[in-house]
């Protein structure tokens, strides 16, 4: 883990660190806030997964999420949304290649040398700051927005006893029925849709649920509603009867004025789940 | 005023305005948060001026400003740092032309025509303003950040009655000691340092003092202390026995990290004189 800064931040740390991953097959950048109390020992940690065309940078300084974590001494991780460099692939739009990891593992070519975000988030990344940091891996939880609230939603149900807690702002979620998603599912993981099941929050929920505490929130004026699908997922849940708390924010769009407005419910939602 | 963009952010509006500016013989763009209760009446307002490099959107986006501004109900405008477009005089320096405008009128060429920054901040911006959305010009207070904590300080001891507060993160507190000041005044205004003192916050405080409550945040890491200057400035203040909160942050540095932090103090100061 090599320091690229530091910052003091509501009494923690703001860090961004580069280390060589193994999983994507390039050096990859993340953020993490240290609370205060990471000084006397292991904190639990919240994940938190961007959204497209996002690096590990736009939360951690647009999202206003480090106020709320020190006030709970609870450790924020801010992974990158794709592989990097040069010698990864990418493609000319915003929504496939680089910035638009979804993830997965890719099995398809020339995405699956280094597209493994979901063996980089789910194992590399937590045993890297288990082994470096003062988290507590025991008390892990997740969230992300948009592309990323499709990352928490089906690496919580995807790993049942993993994250006490799940949430998601505007989330994807119903990736194998709309545009996001079903083209980039059919880049990285080929045209047999049997294959992409196992990333689509709203066909987990139906098929798995989480065994834990849900919440969601998605603008009533978000302007990507038809693309996040957040009725098959609603439905999903009901019928389940999956405890959640679903809800449709009057007014607010996409951006990260409407992250920022609903990040202290959001941090206290999973401070409750990882203090019981 | 042409809308650029709106979005809901803490049960208001963060707009994004144009408009022909006559100060600047430009277009400028200017953030503008209005809370809830702007539907219903004039609301207090709160500046806030950026630093070197900045745009109206660095603060808007990353001070965390808003919530603690809804909360309040207090509206709060993100001014640029300078006059902007293809026919405005530049520097290859940071330091200096776009992005650095000081808040000053520049009497020197080629800097004269455009850079009138005091009088755009001072008179031309808050007419807008007063003649387009629902803010309250007897309630003002006035805060910035490193160049535009220069600003806040010198406009606000310089137009006594005008604001009813002021505050500032890593103020540029004595510019005319320094190479945040020297350089930049002496393209700006002329060799002459006659005409520099009128813009230094440590001798307006020697001479002037502000009428009512400063507050003032600076970090003990800031990489930029040498430049900032704040000895100079708490010991004026001190030597007047002007009514001052003048604080050194233990182990914070010069970034937004550092502002969001100490935000919440900020908007709550401005508050109560606001509300007094």
């Amino acid at each position: 883990m090599e320091t690229l800064s530091e910052n003091r931040c509501f009494g923690g740390v703001q860090g961004v660190y580069r280390h060589a991953s193994e999983a994507c097959a390039c050096d990859m950048t993340f953020g993490l806030f240290l609370p205060e109390e990471a000084q006397d020992g292991p904190v639990p940690i919240l994940w938190y997964l961007s959204g497209l065309t996002c690096t590990h940078e736009n939360a951690m300084t647009k999202a206003g999420a480090q106020q709320w974590a020190a006030e709970q001494g609870i450790a924020l991780c801010f992974p990158d949304t794709s592989p990097r460099g040069e010698d990864v692939a990418d493609d000319e739009a915003y929504d496939l290649g680089k910035g638009a990891g979804f993830y997965l593992n890719a099995t398809q070519d020339p995405w699956a040398t280094h597209y493994r975000m979901w063996d980089y988030v789910a194992d590399e990344l937590p045993a890297l700051l288990a082994a470096n940091v003062a988290i507590d891996a025991d008390r892990q939880s997740i969230t992300g927005h948009s592309m990323g609230g499709h990352g928490a939603l089906t690496l919580a149900m995807s790993l049942p006893g993993r994250y006490r807690s799940v949430s998601a702002f505007s989330p994807i979620c119903n990736p194998t029925g709309g545009d996001w998603g079903r083209k980039q599912f059919t880049a990285y993981l080929g045209a047999e849709e049997a294959a992409w099941t196992a990333h689509d929050a709203s066909l987990l929920m139906a098929e798995k649920g989480f065994d834990g505490p849900v919440l969601i929130d998605t603008g009533t004026a978000d302007n990507f509603l038809d693309l996040l699908r957040p009725e098959t997922l609603a439905e999903a849940a009901a019928k389940r009867r999956q405890p959640v708390q679903f809800r449709m924010q009057k007014g607010y769009d996409h951006s990260y004025f409407f992250v920022s407005t609903f990040m202290e419910d959001h941090v206290a939602f999973h401070a409750e789940a990882l203090y019981s």
